[in-house]
């Protein structure tokens, strides 16, 4: 058998590690086509001079750029016989990424967990997407329910690993080289507000909504390489308990964090993924929305720039002015995402 | 309040200069998306062995992908609470602008107009698009009725400025570098009418038709980092007098400069906008089309290039065999874009 | 008439050249905008990395990306009033074609044939796509049904050219440079599978689907730069018999060509195209799948790669478990594609 079947629950063993296929050369190309499918709007990833101004060699790719073409290659290998994404914890992007450089993945299995009906089983894997030299740029850790080929299958080694509730901001401080925060020019960024200007309990709504469309996700999700037949196949997708094509949840990280700018435009570059939740599926003809708050802020002692741990909800088809949340008996149905992570903002 | 609900029309002071977020390198990622979206074949934008053969340095941009995204700063500034464009003057392409550049916007508030009615009020501003060492590339100006945010609100200074009805070609002649007109492959080109073979009064059918998606136009607008809620939220659109997203105006320009290829194919790079009015909406599912009239031919003593003045008008769901046209109660219901612009042609 | 009516059946003459516009120089931009619209993982043409470990100086452009590249020129020459493609023979690739090249395409006159009914006629064109040297990159031959703009029109000479079945694997072999197959790491490049694993007979379920959109083959049909009005002028085509818009028959190619990386994801070049027919039409909403069968192998002395001869079928709305295939009386009604090619495999 030539083709891929995926892996199943039972094709897993604790501790190995799996080389991901297709290495990708990230380029201007990809920019434009990112910034053209979501329409981020930050200064230094948008302007290579606003970036050299600052002390980048360049303009940076969007991190979650980075993230979509790190993660897409671990899906042909991890979950193609997934049922659901869970959730992401102990993501660390580690340096900027650069136009010409070429990213491939490799992702270790650090924890596996029968379901109770044996029918499935709870994949965790820490994916790192590294340079041609072998240089980390990215590392997260991810979990999937991954159903089972046959479910008497016996499961050589159990472990269900301990994550970090959060990333350490002290552990992320140097993912950027040294800037000069006093070059940072506030009004071509389109903000005012500096790190000190944020504080612990601030929510912000991002007011803006955006409706997505079937050709959008799919020419996002191809262009991450990301393989996930339910993104895809609208036929087999009619026998499915959604009736039609999922999107893929990378793309609402993508929007939401481009919707983002309207509130957060100095928060320029992420530095860890705490934790992320996607709580509902999105489909096209759907509207997102998103609100963040400010969870934390950490001054990790550079002169340039400090960290803001942010937590940022997307709705579909409700807008955020109140601020749809998680409540004692689960999340608002608006809610579709929740994600948790620590961006750098110019002191 | 960290989110932009931007300017109201009292917010503008006549005189005030804006600078505008954000700064945005252009790349062949852009062109290749710009190629997808609109289909453009001039044979200068298209291949840099052709540019070279002629004396460029290599393939300039489009020069209406320049317009958008110096047009698409101006929009969380100027005309986030716009009711409508009204129209477009004193448009100057002052030089070739090639990928790798950066582009940057400021806007000067030229006129302030208030409603009869103190609901709202038409801004005027002339709007430059700058390179990296601030050395301009495009300016233009342009006009907007905006909402009040209270209409009791007293405005400062009211001033309706005078704008040239056509800007002069003589103006433009040094828009371009010096060119081998004979080194020009009318061949390769796709038409061999050069300079000589258009005359005022001359009218052109583009004959081709586009259908435009809802991903196309959002693609499109997102690349040019035009954030109007209008063209994305569909959600919101529903509670307008349309009733679903309205097309950004400028992706009709863009479309009928396209189709114009067909008949006016050596009408190689704009040189100025002498007037423009987005006559009518476009929704995604219309269909586009756009003729031609040739309004004036100009020698500007240059030996390679000369300049016409032509008037694009487009249509939607309306083939352009019988020219709809503006009439003297108005225009035919199909027109959407009257565009009055210069045009360099070889000679 | 400054606009371009096409040419009509009695408008070719045998033996006559003819010098299509407009030049294109490719981009990483097109390839990015190729990756987004068909989202092909072959290791070569994505990592610039994993090219140069082989051999190659950099990643060359996907092949089909070349060919409707080259062939997107041909159309308001030849195709504008042609009511079918009706088959492809003798394409050859040259040698890799890398971003910053600039193509242009010939076409000569190789046959004629008035139909019967003296409405029509096929004409056999054999076309060259050249670098901006002049150097050939590809040719292939394709004849096509043309419409007489007058029935009594007399055609001066006719001619049916005897094509080839197959394009002999000898002449195909010195298109790629030489290349360490040891360096080719199977692991990166998705498969295990090398020229010595495949066989004649044996077929190959590529299993995935993808749902294709208008937003989609209409920006692939532009980013080419193809101006069949078939595929963009909704409006015009509902008088057709489709009643709606018709998809570019190469979109078919180039998803069962980024398919079939599911099972042939080692066949990283292609060679030759030996003959191809597009069985039926495609229309947005319609789901392609694809299979494959190894028609033949060939060793031609090269150290590194050998040649596959391949046969692609596509499918809409049919899986191909099944292997939807060719009958006595006739295809199966889900058969959209019949490609028949060679393509490269390291040993």
């Amino acid at each position: 058998m030539k083709t891929n079947p995926g892996r199943f629950f039972e094709d897993f063993r604790l501790g190995e590690t799996i080389r991901h296929a297709t290495p990708r050369t990230v380029t201007t190309g990809d920019v434009a086509l990112y910034t053209g499918l979501y329409g981020p709007r930050f200064a230094v990833q948008s302007s290579d001079a606003f970036a050299r101004a600052i002390g980048y060699p360049q303009s940076p790719l969007d991190d979650m750029l980075v993230f979509h073409v790190v993660f897409g290659k671990t899906v042909p290998d991890i979950s193609l016989n997934a049922l659901a994404n869970l959730g992401y914890a102990e993501g660390g992007f580690r340096r900027p990424v650069y136009p010409g450089e070429t990213l491939s993945t490799v992702s270790e299995v650090i924890g596996l967990k029968e379901s109770s009906n044996r029918q499935t089983g709870v994949v965790y894997v820490r994916s790192t997407g590294a340079d041609e030299r072998g240089e980390t740029v990215l590392s997260y850790c991810r979990w999937v329910l991954v159903r089972k080929r046959d479910p008497e299958a016996a499961i050589a080694q159990e472990h269900v690993p301990t994550l970090a509730k959060a990333v350490d901001p002290k552990d992320l401080a140097n993912a950027l080289p040294p800037l000069q925060a006093g070059a940072y020019d506030t009004a071509l960024s389109g903000s005012p507000h500096r790190f000190g200007d944020y504080a612990a309990g601030e929510r912000i709504d991002h007011v803006d909504g955006m409706t997505v469309e079937e050709a959008e996700h799919q020419i996002a999700t191809r262009l991450f390489q990301n393989t996930a037949k339910v993104h895809f196949d609208g036929l087999a997708a009619k026998d499915t308990r959604f009736g039609k094509r999922l999107i893929y949840g990378g793309h609402v990280i993508s929007l939401a964090r481009a919707l983002s700018y309207n509130g957060l435009a100095n928060a320029f570059a992420l530095a860890g993924i705490n934790a992320g939740r996607h709580v509902g599926p999105l489909f096209a003809g759907d509207t997102v929305y998103a609100w963040s708050e400010v969870l934390e802020t950490a001054d990790v002692g550079r002169p340039d720039v400090g960290l803001l741990r942010l937590r940022t909800v997307a709705t579909k088809n409700q807008p955020c002015t109140d601020f749809p949340d998680k409540h004692n008996d689960g999340y608002d149905p608006a809610v579709i995402l929740d994600l948790d992570y620590w961006a750098f903002v110019p002191k």
